[in-house]
């Protein structure tokens, strides 16, 4: 007897999305890179870019509060400016690994700032429905998350239209705020590069290069407390499912 | 002639996802809800959980860092103790609303902590690969956004795979940290609850409450810096499109 669920209704089949569905949502997950190197020049149509606005904005957000604008940089004066703050702020993060990484990170592409034909900053504005909000009574930080979330719709949907975006963080966070004249009580949350690739690589830049590896699922998985390892059948089944890693279609894999 | 692009390369007609594809990312981005009320008893099998939890691992990570780790809770005592941190802090953020807003803020159902069959808690290890990090050196919440990510992907994954989940963040920080027994290294991003569900809810249950209502988006986008209004041809033709809400087939629409 489970002492905490006594509602016996069944789940309807119609929630569960059919496979060429859930293969265009995994898809899109297992295939979106951070791209940095392979943007092409190709306009943008108007109407792709709404859509993967669209998505960006129904982004779940704490007390329904959207918290989010995008901010669309084609003009090369402010590309230029951000460019700039990178260039600064990316010699200044060099001196910071030790001695072995430095010259690795010194050839690593961080960014397409000025080849993407569009970036895109993306910020949470703290005040936007008054002090107190729904859920950010006791996490204060939960409208940062919402527009993260908003974040991640955006690059998902990219991804499905067939477009890179690349999320640079190597910045001044006074500088970008001032290039774009944000007020006081917006945070820039991301600034994105946004364009068609001449390719998409297979795994994410920083694997290939031998800089981390992936790290196994089931090693990030504990149960009821950190640190705790499976201890029940359901639990442990759990675990060699996450290590067999056959549990997707094999078309479906990354 | 664009000064900032000189690769006349074409993208591939094969980085876009077909119709199909596209659709089954937009119905999860479009109809993933924040549930609280509908969580059914119904078991959910290990290998639909472990595509969520490799959805989410496959997050984008600042320097590859995946400081993600997935706690997952079954077990009724730490439940209980959660949902006792939820009650107080509910109770507490009552009387931050003004008073015309209590009453209706008391009746909403904001959590379903003990009815979901699993509760996860997503966590962010600021010292999973070491003090410096690529990408983390100017901006050092990068990390924290980082597991948000993994949020998103868990969260359209289980409406993909016909699993409703709530994020639920009134709760006390230090009693969330002490009952999961999380280090001092680690964060608590989400506290999520995943189950069944009766029925999905057509939209946000804060937008059919008449708790705040759905922003216009073509309101949330301007151009080249904060507040900037669509100045030429391009520009306007992208607000047009957003306000038009026409880009999308019929068929995909929320």
């Amino acid at each position: 007897m489970d002492l905490f669920n006594n509602n016996t209704a069944q789940p309807k089949a119609t929630h569960q999305f059919n496979e060429q569905e859930q293969y265009g949502l995994y898809k899109s997950i297992f295939n979106r890179r951070d791209v940095r190197g392979q943007f092409l020049a190709t306009k943008i149509p108007n109407d792709v870019l709404s859509r993967i606005l669209y998505a960006a904005h129904h982004a779940p957000s704490v007390g329904f509060m959207q918290p989010w604008n995008f901010i669309v940089i084609q003009c090369p004066e402010v590309k230029t400016k951000i460019h700039q703050s990178f260039t600064l702020a990316h010699q200044e993060a060099q001196t910071m690994f030790e001695a072995s990484k430095q010259e690795k990170y010194k050839n690593l592409k961080l960014e397409g700032i000025i080849e993407s034909p569009i970036n895109i900053c993306i910020t949470c504005d703290r005040n936007r429905t008054g002090k107190t909000v729904i859920g950010r009574t006791h996490m204060k930080e939960m409208d940062l998350y919402s527009s993260v979330c908003a974040v991640q719709n955006f690059w998902l949907a990219a991804r499905a239209e067939g477009l890179g975006v690349g999320w640079v963080s190597i910045l001044h966070h006074d500088t970008l705020k001032a290039t774009l004249a944000l007020p006081d009580s917006v945070v820039p949350i991301a600034y994105l590069c946004l364009g068609y690739v001449s390719h998409f690589q297979k795994k994410p830049e920083l694997e290939s290069a031998n800089w981390l590896p992936r790290r196994p699922i089931d090693e990030l998985v504990n149960f009821n407390g950190w640190g705790q390892e499976a201890r029940n059948e359901s639990e442990q089944a759990l675990i060699k499912a996450l290590k067999s890693n056959q549990t997707f279609p094999q078309s479906f894999h990354p």
